[in-house]
């Protein structure tokens, strides 16, 4: 019995790692795909009908191929150890949701949508890319920071002084916010401007020195992380490949290195020689 | 009579190579694109008559310069094979079909305007230009598909959600996703959320995380092309020129090289030298 | 009685130094900007009186915290010394401002506002970000000052020639200037040009050289602070840890300069020895 | 006489190197720019007549300045060589025209304005950055003629096809050209495109097709010469000061160089001992 166990196992690793099973994966998903897409559109009951059962196929079919995945993997615990197993996990499970009681409908389709997420999982280059970003997130954590308290500075000061003159802009700390976020998007941001220097002549500073503070730190934010993943990635590529400067100035770096020990080499030969003769000559 | 062919073939590469005949091929693509422009403009018919004839001649002469290349060439094979011979004869043949008849009208004065993308086959650093760029679409790729996924998304959500709210703009996928281009490029979106969220007071959160990803995704495959571009070109110039930082470093690998090398020897010879040297104390 | 100064000293020093304290002070600091915000919002007397009992406490605590770092200090020259101390005084002391009466109330409510930006002061990594954007600032100097310029200039021919088309966004060199940065954030900016186009149909040259001197500048001066900023931190980063490339370089350098005096030292020896081998052969 | 005439010659020299006197020209730009912004405000007759006199005292004490540096100067085509000689002269002759004449008085007031850009040639820093951005011009120029290609081609299709939707913005190809520029600066672009969708529904593949590559060509322009500026600058910093990364490869370069030829000359040494031991034992 363990032996039909461990043959099914291996037939379910010989299963997930066929590149044609790979293909027909990211088929599935694209379909699914489009079966949202096409549910936007008005549709005839017949073809609803045939979208359903295309949906529950679709559902199993993901259920089965993570299952197959799960046994082909030696425990659970290796399973779950890497990261876009539990993310696969976690989006085919919620996709179990039934669409039908009209209570869950729309969670249940909400959940489907993200099934498209599931080409990112399987597409290795996509894979790569999104690690890439992931790795930069630290960096980016203190930038945020740094303007979510500029954000909450001048919406508290904009809630403060401008409440009464736009209620629905200004209200409370929060829709200042937002409110904030709008002008720093330059959507129609004079209007806001324009109604509040009809009572605080001078409130374009405020606005002015909102919209250069968070340009500035939001492309510092941006740039800085997009040259950070770049960077990365080159090094990386650089380190394998050893081409390009780096590679160069590695290789330098290394010969360096045994033309250093050679030379002590030759340095030891050369005293131990002239010591020699030394020694003849005074004999 | 084969020489003859051979004669007139000679005589065309000396047509083709010739700088001043290149000036004038410059000189009818700019007037061809003039006439382009004036006849977006109100014009007496007498004008429109001569503009006619002057597109026929420089259709004329297109046809002639694209043959007198096609002969120059050694056979039709080798003259495909280079991508630009191609964009040309493409450009030059659509732009055969005829302007008078009524139907293919429109058709024949599109394909008029795109005898202006001629400029960029012909002028040498243009060419090299948009080669550069060429080399960098393979890593657009995977961006853009990766966009593509999170438009998609928030456009199944959105079409899903705000349907009944402004079929306009959110009636099926194909409409969300043009609607969230908008949203993108910041135009007037505040007026979309501000009236999803009388309906759903949180969708603020769709519109804030939906713009982050994008600006994120959207400058990253910019900013990351650009450099890519660039670096590329300097690379190319500095292994040619063998100037700057990199051309240096280049140097001394390759003199480190060198020095190794002669190590070696002077080890060889020191270790010779006193075996030899002991050889004859030993004697 | 000195003693006992000392020994107080000592054990401000210690609270100072005590991790604890310090997420203490952070911990106060965020209820401090969440009083402030909350205070936005709708909220019943008995609340708003609470909260002038917090934000009392707030103050105390500031104040305490402050002179405990004051103390701890050796003297006072060394403790405003240091900017970020000096930023800290000035804003608590600001906030001592009693909110209470009516004519100071808005003012005081305005600087309890300020305290939020502690969080800058308090967080040891934020306070490196600030310290980075600050040594970035001389480069910011003189393209500011050139794209002052810029405005002036433009600002100085939009109020003398769109002057009488609209005195509200021409009428003199400073609402000028105002209108030129909505037309540099393309808010609502083809309002503006076509209303002076229909007085001078050539304005547009007027906007469109703007346009793109300014957004040439700024994208200069926000992209090069970046990238200043960025490269200060990376090469203060492999100074200390000598990795990466110019780690490399640097190990390089160093080893070069070792195998120049080993090497010197054994053409020394060379030439000696093939001196002593003339001189015994000479005898 | 000839003597008396170098005796003024030097003393104009000693006028013109002063560095008080140059900052005695800077204060009188400053007020020259006052001046200009404080006519755009409604001023009393008085204070105008005022304005008056100063502005025709700065002309005077610009008029000496410029000739003061004219005779400084050996001769006048030394002068004339330096291109920021050139741009002084001009704009000083330029503000010669009178004010006063009803005819040319706006002329006169506009040249005036440009007198401001003369901050730009009397600070060294501000002069340095200028000419770092003119030797990245030749750069530019290839970029902008395919962006001009781009919107030349677009505004053909623009104004073939929605001519008669919306003459304002399309009847031409100049003004087409002037719409595409809004659509590029995302101002109300979604209004011109949803008008010409109500035609022509897939007529979005125009707009964002056109948006992508603008965008695309725009930030390769903007970031490529920002770049480019800012790495001449950090070559020239590390060509003098022979710091940084580069500035230890160069180090190493020549270095690299000393040790070959040391190696050369120990390897000559070694080869001379060997054969005259050589030479001794065959006797």
């Amino acid at each position: 019995m363990a032996m039909s166990v461990s043959v099914i196992q291996e037939r379910f690793v010989d299963i997930r790692n066929n590149k044609f099973f790979e293909y027909f994966v990211i088929a599935v998903i694209i379909s699914s795909a489009l079966i949202i897409g096409a549910k936007t559109y008005p549709i005839s009951p017949g073809i609803l009908e045939l979208f359903q059962v295309l949906d529950f196929a679709v559902t199993l079919f993901f259920l089965t191929e993570i299952i197959i995945r799960m046994v082909a993997e030696k425990d659970l615990k290796s399973f779950f150890s890497k990261g876009w197993n539990l993310f696969d996990f976690i989006i085919v499970v919620a996709s179990l949701v039934p669409v039908d009681e009209s209570e869950m409908a729309l969670l249940g389709r909400l959940l489907r949508i993200f099934r498209v997420l599931r080409l990112v999982s399987v597409i290795p280059e996509l894979r790569v890319m999104l690690n890439a970003f992931v790795k930069a997130i630290p960096r980016m954590g203190y930038v945020s920071l740094l303007m979510f308290i500029i954000f909450y500075i001048y919406a508290a000061m904009g809630s403060m002084f401008f409440n009464e003159i736009n209620p629905e802009l200004w209200d409370n700390i929060s829709i200042a916010m937002l409110t904030l976020f709008r002008v720093a998007t330059f959507e129609d941001w004079t209007d806001v401007m324009y109604e509040t220097m009809s009572v605080y002549p001078l409130s374009w500073i405020f606005y002015l020195s909102f919209i250069f503070m968070v340009a500035f730190v939001f492309l510092n934010m941006m740039i800085g992380i997009v040259l950070e993943v770049m960077q990365k990635e080159h090094e990386e590529f650089d380190r394998i490949n050893g081409e390009g400067e780096a590679g160069e100035v590695h290789w330098i770096r290394e010969h360096t290195e045994a033309i250093e020990q050679r030379m002590a080499r030759m340095e030891g030969l050369l005293e131990q020689h002239i010591e020699e003769q030394w020694a003849l000559r005074e004999r």
